[in-house]
């Protein structure tokens, strides 16, 4: 089955509205609603005091109707009674300003009071609705991702680094706390960040996003945990999200979910929405698939899903948030982003949210249900996706074959955000993206690999090519496991700023890329960041851009080199025989046209070959299963080849030979 | 009589200059000064020690010297010793940092001891001056407008909300708090907006600023009270100033005082500073003219008021402020400028300030007597506007003529400066000058109407044609008001943005705009902001820019049509027949010119003329009374037609007939 | 001897590579480093208990090889015990936000507790290595400039404030607290500047980094005394470093280092780079030279240093900190700009830092040592430099003569640093570094003056040309020591924003530049500055640029006029001769390109030429005692004549007569 749906707020609306709620859903065909994300306020209006008849009545409303829930614990907003019952339990900034309830996520996770109030509602649900026939999911909390830097914070901080460091010694060893005169001599010295004269250490800010990724983690295995002993055959899950604030590193929280459940709000309104969205759909079937088996997921809702599938549990109805503004879809833009993360691994698609809400702080956002009401485009749009949801559903599922991989590495991002960086433009999850999309724009199919993953060698024996943007830290058993990968047979491609420091952030000495060295057959003697809007020349008619080194070779053969600057003539892209595999080194950055070239030639080299060779540009194929994914994104009609005679999965209409997909339109092959 | 002069602070100067100043004045024509506006730490040096000697001084020398005083209280800016002794008076940000003395306005004003420190220095004013012979008018305070999140603030602010709302199950329902669980559950849960983790509740927000405005004006009332009861034939005003950052609903507030005054500061140094001023004093008329005939108003000074007259209590003599720097005027303008705020109603043109000061934080803003003294450009400007005034002081007054008027809304404007809008360009200020300007420069007399005052829908009779920029609040009584306006011949122009919500900040559903789909003829059904900089082909050759919209029109008839992007064909601005009159719906944003074109062709429909028709570009032609006065701000001569033969007001001259108007002239016509 | 090495921090490394460092720097004939900067933590890890024991062994270690050391207290940065045991010594911001440790420069120097540490340490080091034969010089501290708001801070302040005013009413005078009621009517109500509600006084703002600036000098006072009188020997230095945000006033310290030494980071990456290289060797050249003859020098090290001897205490060895990024220098350029520092009047070249630490804030910050190792360009270049150094040290030495100087005065840049000054792009900074580099580009040696110094009317006699830019404030006793210069034959060019204050920032009235009005025979009626991006013509085919006015003469005659806007044929650049001599008035701001061409006619009427007429452009050419420094920073050969036979005191090889200077190289002219 297919999940269609999203974030129902009944709380917000006259209880007589909420027949036509029900009808609109069966209208468009949806199957689960998350239910109850925000509504603390009004499950507990008061400490102690619950009110769940509201609820009560909605679940078995939809229950009636067909539509299963997804039951949020709405731990991520406490309720204004909260704060002043326990200003201790509001986050603290840098800055020590003691944040007030008024938005949303106004808690510190590390304060006990904040914790017990959270398992108290989510014990109450736990007990009234463990049995309730439409309870299908267990939606816990809501995009994990907060930050606090109190008193409580810093005990919890120096629990978790005494458990990680075990001794002073070692921590400081670890931070280079020589620099600057830092180091600690007593554990109650050490504090989380806070605002500092200058620059801070590195190591200490670093270490506190992993903390509070661990931290925030264990406030979700509270919860968990105690859901599952109230019911266990209910899986569960939290919605992750991903933005440069948050810390959480998700690979790591992906073992712990019964389901990887994924927020996702591409920013870019032209191409970019439709690479954004492939992008966060393989990330996402990433951090599933790198969670193995799960040996926890149960009930009727997980059985049976495949190491790789993912449900995406929120996007845009109608919008993308691009910078400035919000950017209404094109029509039938809404269809092809879902199936395309439907195509990717998800099983389903659900967006925030179903009404569009009158007042609040998003009033604005999109909705399946808009301020016009049913009668306008978007919600038309969505009776046909539901639709075309249905009729996918039977045979929608199974794996996404790749041969192709890109490393994710969250503790890579977080220590490129911080200042002191050779140059302000270094963009950790730009590098990556574009990488992707190099790949997605020749049609290559691409998985993420996650190097700080246990069993990270394991998985690289399934790949033939993999990339490594900007994977600043490098634990020695990573690279030891990619050096085997080359070794045994494999394509490494390794871009600048990879491979450079220790988990902790301590550079690795004797020319860099120190972890890489080796197998690359290159010294990198010098970084010679460029100026914002120059760019370098390359042999080969490219252009550098952002960022150019002064490499040696030592054993590396030179395929491209520096043509301009104090760089002339010095290797700029190198590739290395090493045991039976090949590895490159790009030291320059690139444009997207000159990476998508190098890509090419990698693939070609590789033997790897796109979903479907002679795809127009514009359009993108993804297989799943059974099911060859045809979008045409561009305003051409495109005509392509098919594997085979088959049928249209989402009209049952036979497809004999090749086949014209519409501009903006969609067609799923499935062979005969 | 007109009143010329500006802010004199003897208290900065060695009292031997005190005779010059007044030599100076008597030469520049100075009819009136504001005395006293921050002189409050030479007043009252510690607390309840008073020195009046200087200002007795001062007061009898300016008496001598024939000028008149606006007496202001000072308690705009409490001295140091009030910081010290009563720290629980100083302003809180909302990121909780106690503001300290050291610049001006650094006080709570819902602090009692700043309440009372403030009464006691306006009763020894009253009680010491309240029969001095040159007091002409008490002047309040300055440029109410400040903000403060304490908890004094807090407890005010609930009282206001317990009268707004009533219960808080109302105000639970008009903030939308279902939203992001913010359910209030006990008033004292309530709190000024503070520093959250994201984004506020809008309607949070709003609330607080209407409820500024309130206590601002609460504090504003109890002076004027205590002042009017100490002598009641004295007017009382206090400068009402324009900025985004300022909480203070004018409209409102122009009921409380005996006369209307403005402080204005156009930021444009090309054409722009025209137009805003232009704009400038055409609301500040609306604001007079909207208080309808003050009951109160008395003495001297005030008696005699038609309605829309009203005070330029400051303007800059020298400089405008633009952005980056301080643009010197060019010369003739001070006087243009000054004669333009005359021409719409001032009476008279009072300036920021006498003279140049030696330090302080604003030591460069422009004088009439600046660091160059009396042998001076700005200064001898002066003199000729001081005998230029003194010529028109017999003849000035009446009312300025106008059929066309503009909307204007405080808490519009206060709810588009939130974030999580669709669009970050969204401006309520441009887009009400915008209008403005368009009629400007078509040479047509417009006025603004209130829709949140009382008698708004009476008002509106007076207009043919009523512009509604952004009007994004309003209530179901100004709805109606306006739907009776077009039902009884008014011809109405809707901009976008406008009548989306109700004035809790709820939208109004169904389809935007929800309080005027009516009459209007149309249905919105989704909006679709441009990105920054791109624009959207209109099939009139227009561009719209900004803003486009999916119109769908039930009833009205489709002027223009989007021509481009996946809206081509679909409605852009609409016109509708409703009862006897017309209402215009225009969806997109429009150019200066687009939009000059669009009312042009309204006007003409509906029989508005300009002022003077065939008036050449960068001239200016304004009706007041009997006086016609005539700009020309161009660098070619303009030759204009008259309404018939007459003489120069400025000068007596006979005008027979039509007259050529020198680069940067003015000349006043008034008829035989 | 010159000095060559820098900041070494073995407690960053472990002791193994200690041996290792001694034979790299003796391999590149490092001569001096600076030890222990950033130690403390590691000499006194818990209050109280002291750990010298790896102090003693690497001062052993680099004595046995020959380097000296120059030893720094360590107290720029205190341990994170300092922080928990002694809260109030934390700074406080102007919102009160208290820093903590994690960073450096972490604390309030006026609080009793971090002043009593700070000597303790001093102390414990100048009892335990007065003697050591490897102490060279005595480093206070590290660049001294840090701020603080808090409450001890308000303490010191008012004590301050009370020696430099007398009474309460000179400062109210002097601060013109009449402006917005900021009457002060006891001192316990003066603070620091800290947040208010709208603009500060700039009088106070000004005063209190005058105050930190002499605040700071009394931290550092206190430890040289106490240095002093433990080892008298031993001369004492502190490092300066300039920035917008330091505090100090060098001119004013200089008098109170036995050595200056100065930390100089350069910003740009282009030909600004050598510029400002030059601009700061010629700047602590002039503070070295304020100083006079300094009595307490004394001790091997400083014996013999002429007035104008300084040190370069810290460069960057392989990067400019360019806005964005960190920009590699090209090969040749360390040598180059470090020559060009000695040819100004170092004794030396040290450089921050000895070895590329592995971890902290700074990580890739450049190292003689990088990341890489020895065996890096960086390395190989600094140990030919090392070589060049010891071949000139026998040599190097004497005065740079110079018969231009450009005024430079800390308190002017400060005043020129507010807000509410008439244009938003006023950059004291750049003016002068403009002036600087206009002559550096005509090839000119220049000096700099100090107009708040003790002897400044002494000093003036030494030159023939003095430029004034932007010299903000003035005292009547500068002004007059001004005047005094050109009445004397003295050639004085003023720009604009120059003589315009008194030294409490009180403007001079009657007309700009009010202190030297009379001898510059003119008088500015009113300042117009430019709109960003806007130019104004002027009648010599020039344009103005970010500044106009409208200048009057009063004698002088006009050599420019404007000839745009309502400016055109009013004075731009006027020439008075007054009593012997010449004075300029330069009213626009003006291009590089056009401000060269004045200042090389200036030059020439007043007989001043070039170091070395004939120089080929993008050379430079410095003139130190018997050495001619002759550096081609361009791409092309350049050929230069000699002043006579001599030798390359770099090579020892002959130099007959006319020399080619290859692209990036130097060449060391000796006469015979």
């Amino acid at each position: 089955m297919l999940f269609f749906g999203g974030d129902y707020n009944p709380e917000q609306w006259p209880e007589q509205l909420w027949a036509e709620d029900v009808a609109l859903m069966r209208q468009a065909g949806v199957t689960m609603v998350s239910l109850g994300v925000f509504a603390w306020s009004h499950l507990e209006p008061s400490e102690g005091r619950f009110e769940f008849g509201w609820l009560d009545r909605i679940m078995d409303r939809l229950h009636d109707g067909g539509i299963r829930v997804a039951l949020a614990t709405p731990t991520a907003s406490p309720p204004p009674w909260f704060s002043l019952a326990h200003p201790e339990g509001l986050p603290v900034t840098a800055d020590g300003v003691r944040l007030t309830h008024g938005s949303r996520d106004t808690y510190c996770v590390s304060a006990p009071a904040y914790r017990e109030a959270a398992r108290r509602i989510a014990a109450e649900l736990a007990g009234r609705y463990a049995r309730h026939p439409a309870l299908a999911l267990w939606h816990v909390h809501n995009e994990y991702g907060t930050d606090c830097r109190c008193d409580l914070t810093a005990a919890a901080f120096r629990s978790w680094l005494q458990k990680r460091h075990g001794g002073l010694d070692a921590l400081n060893e670890a931070w280079t706390t020589a620099f600057w005169s830092q180091r600690y001599s007593d554990w109650a010295q050490i504090l989380p960040p806070r605002a500092t004269q200058y620059l801070p250490n590195p190591a200490h800010v670093l270490d506190f996003r992993r903390f509070l990724s661990d931290e925030l983690l264990g406030a979700f295995v509270e919860q968990r945990d105690l859901l599952r002993q109230a019911c266990p055959e209910v899986p569960i899950t939290t919605n992750f999200v991903q933005g440069g604030w948050v810390s959480v590193d998700h690979a790591r929280w992906a073992a712990e979910v019964d389901v990887v459940a994924v927020d996702h709000y591409p920013a870019g309104a032209d191409g970019g929405g439709e690479a954004e969205t492939a992008f966060g759909g393989d990330l996402a079937r990433g951090w599933a698939a790198g969670r193995g088996e799960a040996e926890t997921t149960s009930g009727d809702l997980a059985r049976g899903w495949a190491g790789g599938e993912w449900l995406l549990m929120e996007t845009a109805p109608n919008l993308i948030y691009t910078p400035g503004r919000m950017h209404a879809k094109e029509p039938g833009r809404l269809t092809r982003h879902s199936l395309s993360y439907v195509a990717r691994g998800s099983r389903g698609a659900m967006y925030f949210q179903w009404r569009q809400p009158r007042g609040g702080a998003e009033l604005f956002h999109s909705a399946l249900v808009p301020h016009a009401g049913p009668d306008s485009p978007v919600f038309r749009e969505a009776v046909g996706l539901g639709r075309a949801l249905q009729s996918l559903a039977p045979q929608a599922g199974g794996a996404v074959p790749a041969r192709t991989a890109v490393s994710w590495d969250a503790p890579s991002w977080w220590a490129l955000q911080g200042g002191g960086l050779p140059a302000a433009d270094i963009d950790y999850l730009a590098a990556v993206q574009q990488v992707h999309r190099a790949l997605y724009r020749s049609g290559v199919a691409t998985d993420f690999v996650f190097p700080g993953q246990d069993g990270f060698g394991a998985r690289l024996t399934a790949y033939t090519i993999v990339f490594l943007p900007h994977l600043f830290l490098v634990s020695d058993e990573s690279a030891a496991a990619l050096r085997e990968f080359v070794a045994g047979g494999g394509h490494l491609v390794v871009g600048h700023l990879s491979g450079i420091a220790d988990p902790a952030g301590r550079v690795r000495l004797g020319g860099y890329p120190g972890a890489f060295r080796d197998f690359l057959g290159v010294r990198v003697v010098e970084w010679r960041p460029l100026a914002p809007g120059t760019t370098i020349a390359l042999d080969n008619g490219d252009q550098g851009v952002c960022w150019s080194e002064r490499v040696e070779t030592a054993g590396a053969e030179t395929v491209v080199r520096y043509a301009g600057d104090v760089l002339a003539g010095a290797p700029a892209i190198t590739r290395n025989r090493f045991g039976r595999g090949v590895a490159w080194y790009v030291s320059p950055g690139l444009g997207d046209d000159a990476l998508r070239r190098l890509v090419d030639r990698v693939t070609a080299e590789a033997g790897v070959t796109p979903v479907l060779p002679g795809l127009p540009p514009e359009m993108e194929a993804v297989r799943r299963g059974d099911l060859l994914f045809l979008f045409n994104h561009g305003e051409a009609p495109g005509t392509v080849p098919l594997p085979g005679p088959g049928t249209n999965a989402l009209t049952g209409r036979a497809l004999p030979g090749p086949v014209t997909v519409q501009p903006g339109g969609v067609i799923v092959w499935r062979g005969e």
